[in-house]
């Protein structure tokens, strides 16, 4: 059973694939003809799952399991955009799977003690508008109603997009939901990092989503000729921005709980023959613990000051962005972790460095998230990928735990 | 008399930093009316001093003392030309203070028992022809004549730049010195970094000018997500190139005979959250001895190498240029030595990492060359400075060397 349903997982997967403005990748950007179309499919797929389906004013394809009046309900889902050129599973699988599983529930006659609502958030990745998260927001009300007025590159304002969508952007605000109806929200998504196929295991329990923080660092030094200024007379900003792109490794390497990423760096002037008069670069830090990441950032500000007063050098730094690690469920991560032990396969425990719609709805209700692993850890490029088998496995996980999950 | 021969110098040089062509700096590109502008001037003070003034036909201005017949010759000068707003002293200075020597001793009745050139060259900087050093390799018999049909920026030939300077350029090839005639070449020259302000000198006698090499590095190993990819699945470019980059610095502390400068460096992608996946950069190193150098070029490429497998990234590395030490001759050495000595000035060595018209003048002759003392270091800019005084010693200098010098 579990290669049907992973072979019908990949066949839908292909035909949502289809619904995308580019050729080469899927290019699905929300509320557009091809989000239109990929609501179709899932619409259909949905129903056929026996689902009550209904799309809410913030563009969230919502299918409903109706267990009673009174029940509360699981939320599960996630987002059914893509970046550009993107792949073929992020975000839409963790949409598919649930609905297979429910549907194989279905077919099975399983009658649930809860309801259950399948989400199909329109915009996670924030490509065509310059906000993100509206659905989840609005079912948290966490949801800054100003950002419905931000424009796409087209001039076109999510409101108007929203409304061109056959929805009531001026409703949002009705969309709250109240916590105490909720159970919880569990997101399936492709692990879109290689941590999975390293250890040879399909599927893994997210222990928490990696908060991020971002430091912007300039070294200023004095730019001068190369062959005329001796080493120990020169301000070198490069030399200095080496250190703590190595140092920022070394402290990563040192704590498990930490990623520390060099990605940006930028030399001025930039030519062979000068000594590098500044440099800019970026320094970011993720971590599933908060105090580790504040810690580390801490730290490699202060060695980035003792690098540059060593050197002679000024250094500024900005603390650019912070944002709080969302730490997953530990009730649903055990639901989630004995739905995979059923099915004999080894229970992995991993966190996640990307943000997901989770981050969002956590502001309302208990998340977790099931990973699937994900082909040399590629993802947002056309050749993500997850197997039949994988997919499989996961829909399993996910009945399971729909079958076990005291609500 | 010091005094007032550095204020005759700073005066001269000052009228000649207003033959250019933008008012910030000195703007004077070889065979152009601010060209002829300061050859007029370098010409009515060489005739004031005694010399018989011709312009040969690679444009180089010769001023002649002639001791008579069957005598040898000691060549000086340097370059008129400078960068786009440059300084007022680089080049050119080394063209006044022998002028302003050879005018003292003219005054004083002095008789040399050898004949001496102060040579103003045209053009050692580059900018406006795509080749250098003209002049001086015309005299050493070393100039690869197909040089003269290349084109400045708006189309016109060196050939036919020199042709409207009023030279015969098809003469060129007869300029060839013969070295038996030659007793060396001495060019003065401002230091151009900050070695002798940081010594407290005015004076530094040039012991080599350092040969320089190139490497182009490209460190390629694979962009990922900095949320998912944990630091041991990693193959961060960036990291790779910073540890070369302090690897070459530690280095030139350990040889105190190299300079080493990573000054230019891309990251691809090059944006925050981002692994680099791939890294280009230079590896400059300058050394006044050849095994000195090419030693640490081979030991930089080893690390880069190893560095590269250890983690697990492909490295390139290609050498792109390679250009030898010219020594400067230690008989030269000794005089400008004993010239500067009698001044009561501390003798101080050291090697020239920029390149200069002795390196060509090397290939006819044994060369030496006289550095002053630079403000700040500050080279190739409107800020570039050398005080009365210390171009007041620099003359007095010259005026001892050429007094004591044994043909």
């Amino acid at each position: 059973m579990t290669h049907l349903l992973g072979q019908t997982a990949q066949n839908y997967l292909k035909q949502l694939a289809e619904c995308s403005e580019t050729e080469t990748g899927v290019t699905r950007f929300p509320f557009t003809p091809e989000h239109r179309r990929a609501n179709a499919l899932l619409t259909a797929w949905m129903e056929e799952a026996g689902l009550h389906v209904h799309m809410d004013d913030a563009g969230t394809l919502i299918g409903r399991y109706e267990a009673g009046e009174n029940t509360r309900t699981l939320l599960m889902g996630s987002h059914q955009d893509s970046v550009k050129q993107g792949g073929a599973y992020d975000g839409i699988m963790g949409i598919v799977l649930p609905i297979l599983a429910l549907q194989a529930l279905n077919r099975q006659g399983k009658i649930l003690p809860y309801s259950v609502e399948v989400l199909a958030f329109g915009d996670e990745e924030g490509v065509r508008f310059p906000t993100a998260l509206v659905g989840p927001r609005a079912l948290a009300g966490t949801l800054d109603e100003s950002v419905i007025d931000r424009k796409d590159k087209h001039g076109q304002s999510l409101r108007a997009a929203l409304s061109d969508f056959g929805l009531e952007p001026e409703k949002i605000g009705q969309l709250k939901r109240n916590s105490e109806d909720i159970i919880g929200f569990v997101e399936t998504h492709i692990e879109q990092g290689p941590v999975l196929e390293h250890e040879g295991l399909p599927l893994g329990v997210v222990s928490a989503i990696c908060g991020i923080e971002r430091h912007q660092l300039t070294f200023t030094g004095q730019a001068a000729h190369a062959g005329t200024v001796p080493i120990h007379l020169r301000k070198d900003a490069l030399t200095a921005a080496a250190a703590v792109t190595l140092e920022a490794e070394k402290l990563a390497i040192k704590l498990p709980d930490l990623l520390a990423t060099v990605g940006q760096l930028d030399v001025t002037p930039n030519v062979p023959n000068a000594v590098p008069g500044s440099v800019s670069m970026t320094l970011e830090l993720r971590s599933p613990v908060d105090e580790v990441r504040e810690k580390a950032g801490d730290m490699l500000q202060a060695y980035a000051k003792e690098t540059a007063q060593l050197r002679g050098l000024a250094c500024e730094i900005n603390r650019t962005y912070g944002q709080s690690a969302t730490v997953c469920d530990g009730n649903l991560q055990l639901a989630i972790a004995s739905a995979i032990g059923g099915l004999e396969v080894p229970v992995f425990t991993l966190p996640s460095g990307a943000t997901h719609d989770a981050s969002a709805m956590a502001d309302l209700t208990p998340v977790a998230m099931l990973f699937v692993r994900c082909k040399k850890g590629i993802s947002h490029n056309p050749a993500e990928f997850a197997s039949d088998e994988d997919m499989g496995l996961a829909i399993e996980a996910l009945m399971r735990l729909l079958s076990d999950l005291q609500p």
